[in-house]
């Protein structure tokens, strides 16, 4: 029925590898099936201006992707300025992240992830929350290693999925071609602990029930819970 | 409890206005409460280059706001480029009123709909898509007395509404006071027969549960009911 | 003779409404005919940088129309930066106003007049010098009620009006089909004493004798003793 | 009186240089005192966009001010954009030869003539409409030459002037000293026939009466016919 | 002596990897010590305006760097645009490709080149070029399995290496840290035959003599020698 | 042979005309053949941020070119920004000029050399190094005689030429018709003494063998020295 093969709540293959560039604080790259994201994580000493003095901390993200990442190229962002679409995913990324932090335990400094899909098949901005979160995780690690922050920061794992409807069935974990003709598409954002962060539903060219949200769902809460095992897991946790 | 005195699902006064400029096609004021937005619909006969010679049309939105809508003066966006957030806001909307369109029966031709935020006072993104849809009728209504287009392609109106979570309890129709102090905030586009176009919720500093997430739901379904009524009696159906 | 069938010295009618927004210190809604323009003063206790320590304040303003203020829809500025034309409107607009204020008196503070045009049938800049004084005055009310400045900065009101050579005939307030057709116009600025602050008269495609100016320069100075006549009722003064 | 000793009506020394670069079609190195500027004209035999098959012809301008051409070093415009007053002064140059030239008898074509100012002192917008003028000619003296057009398009020169109110007194001719301290200033564009193309009078921070207007009129329409003179003798007319 | 270890003429480990993304005609990962590039080569059957209907093809470059490829973060370039060093290197890297093509072989279609480093320790614009020449020869072959091009167009391979003088020593292939201390740094791109296409010598506070210029050379002969022998193994050639 | 009829180590008249505007520090009009640069240099006592305090002076230069300063107009640099090329000339121009300087000697202030070309024939870059060397000495002596600098931080003079293969030969001092002929093409910037600052050889569309360079070195370096004594003869040394 799927294009994968894979069955309606089947998620794609999840791997995380750490360390993979040697100046970042904390990176791993995240590869759920096909998509491939390279994450960064960067410390920063000092926080934005709004913050200065506040005693609290600061996680911000940025987002890009390859101009070969896609099927076709995409023109180079550095030539034309980032769209819309590339500045909404990073504020998604950031807000995302910071749900899942204790600013205070931080302290006053700032960490910048840099969420970069080297290779893209659907879900590019659920990978970079979810491979995000662990290079974030690793630069705290660090941070307390040094005894520059002593009680950890990060209660709970962020991680994110996407789900769909796709020839009139709710299916988890979208791939590009099921993407490219779903006519409902959602991302849901959960802490390890189940709680919602960022639950977002759209429809173009079709409309949705109370119902098939509900579908939906229940199918992203399966999918969250197997990629915070993966973190988990990498994160040596 | 709130601000305003309102209880927790009483929606602000809403007040739709009609035919406030000489020139658009279709035009409104739509006041919810103290947010007032003036929205415009342009007919142009050419769409843009990928509909060519496909017999599809295509409704699309821009989304503005006056520097002295908000309560401190911001700088002027044709200073300084659209931000992120305006971007992601006209995108929004022109997806929502896309959602109630039947293209075919719009025809090869495009409709442009201006929001421009008047005044500011929480809620102007559900706004636009409310006030947008009165605009959008009046023009395609103009369109179907010249004969240009046979058959209602506006099968059902599409409006949308704010909720969140604020002092803890879920509540309809935030105002800015209480969009400002949210820890969750959500808006929901529906059509005129209750199905979902999207659905939003995201939380800054906090995290919801699916049975918050239900109630913002329910509360949702109230105010879009009484939105839609008041843009059957502004356009006369 | 004229397309609305005024005489050569008949302005359109004015109307200002006062107090048209909550958030704004000072604001009017100022409608000549049917060109209609939005202007909101805001205070700001910080001057620019060349004034800092000066004991001198500044007045400076914006100008903006919306993207369907026109008979056909205009790109939207948000999206393509400032014209040529909108720079030299506002730059224009605030040199104005400043003629009429005592910037010793005003005391080292700036105040920002935004117009913005909601409705054009030509006129746009000198309905905006009007209007703009209108909300400038009563955002400067509120700072000598406050006991923030003590004498009245503004010694005399400042008015626009253009005119211009249409069909071979001089003719005062050109409206929109008046000024596309018009081979010569101009833009007056006057004190309500009847001090001159800015001329400026243009031909395009045409030239003008010294008589021809001296017949235009008679009815600016009609129009413009109508448009502070109407600005002191509008501030009650 | 004045700081460079001249009289109230006494122009700067005038001289017109030309054929200067080798590539241009016409050129001239005009100085007007310590005022330079160097004008080309380019001859394009494509036209905008809106005048094509129109049979009608097109001048056009463009103005620039090399960084160290002021007493202190500008910013490199190349670097941060036209500013307004740029755009402003390029947008007057060009419409001032327009209104020397039979567009008709130009044929469909179009001239862009530069003004570059090599050395300010005051007046170079001036110095452009003069020297841009004689550029003009001798590039249409060249189709005149070849035969690309028949009868002459520029039936009259054009001409500008600065004059301005300086220590209460009426003075031809403003030089930067002047420039920065006059209350107000004037340009004046004028034909050789002594017809008025455009005529702006601006106050900062004082106003002026209509017989001061009418004193700076009579000194710009003496400046104007030396210039005009300076025109003739330098193409040879 | 050097930071490495290496003696003078030694260069880094090279290695590449090919066939590294899913969706580019070819690519690969090269990596010259610590500096990795992924490169990428997309086949487009259009060629730009200027070449419309010559029969000749053409090979483009584009160059980027991830923000944190750095020891420290830089800031993203598609918020800022690209630096004028990113356009220098990268009209470097497509200038140097295309002088090992026969653009009558390759037929009127275009390859882009995309670079992009991952992690950066020096020497990034020479591997660049080195790993860019095998994404360009794995996606001509591509071309050339399909029958889409008949004769190879790639006759020699193009390859570069930096040389500097480091510690007042000629040394090869320079890592960052030499980099950054060297007063004198060359880039030089080679063909595999020998041929020179490009040779840049600089110094930055320092100068050097001709006796230094050809100890760079021959340095420059050794390192490119190894990296076209890598290419033709990576390309089993 | 060539196209000028000069033999192969022929250059074109030099003249260097200095003090031509009355703004800057130092200035001077380079003419080599056709290629007419003016040169300014400016006196800055701030230095940029990276260099406060440091007791380090600094020399920048920019580059510009008038639109009709080539033989067909190019597009305004103002309107459009500044090209890729113009950045990596200007770049070359202040690493040149800084590599003659004593920064110690010079002090904590900047000097920037604006160089601007009025009419070009090939080889602006190299026009630009020579000439704005001397503008650069003048700006220096002055900063002698008054005192503020002791010793005279310029111990060399800089100067660059062009060479290139064109027809098969090694030729001195390309001008635009051999420019844009030659398949290898040179700059070389040298001190007085003979030491290298900067040799750049590059190919479009060819390559060039170790002997070419060799020769075109050795025009470069009879070429140079014709420039110096040029350069000191203009500044009187």
């Amino acid at each position: 029925m799927r294009p994968s093969g894979r069955n309606v709540s089947e998620m794609r293959p999840i791997s995380i590898e750490t360390g993979v560039t040697k100046h970042a604080e904390g990176s791993c790259l995240i590869k759920c099936g096909d998509t491939h994201v390279l994450c960064t994580a960067t410390i920063d000493e000092r926080v934005p201006p709004f913050l200065k003095n506040s005693g609290l901390g600061w996680v911000t993200a940025e987002y890009g992707m390859l101009p070969r990442a896609t099927n076709t190229r995409m023109r180079r962002e550095a030539k034309n300025g980032q769209s819309g679409r590339t500045q909404e995913i990073q504020r998604l990324i950031g807000r995302s992240l910071r749900a899942g932090v204790d600013r205070v335990a931080l302290g006053e400094r700032q960490i910048t992830v840099d969420c970069d899909v080297i290779q893209a098949d659907g879900g590019t901005r659920c990978a970079s929350i979810t491979g995000g979160w662990v290079a974030l995780k690793l630069a705290v690690n660090k941070l307390m290693k040094a005894g520059d922050v002593i009680s950890d920061p990060l209660i709970e794992p962020v991680a994110a999925v996407s789900c769909g409807i796709y020839g009139g069935q709710a299916v988890l974990d979208l791939d590009y071609p099921e993407d490219s003709e779903a006519g409902v598409d959602g991302n849901f954002v959960m802490l390890g602990n189940g709680q919602l962060v960022e639950a977002q539903m759209s429809a173009e060219g079709a409309t949705f029930s109370r119902a098939q949200m509900d579908e939906l769902m229940a199918l992203a809460e399966k999918g969250v819970a197997e990629l915070v095992a993966a973190q988990k897991a990498a994160v040596g946790a």
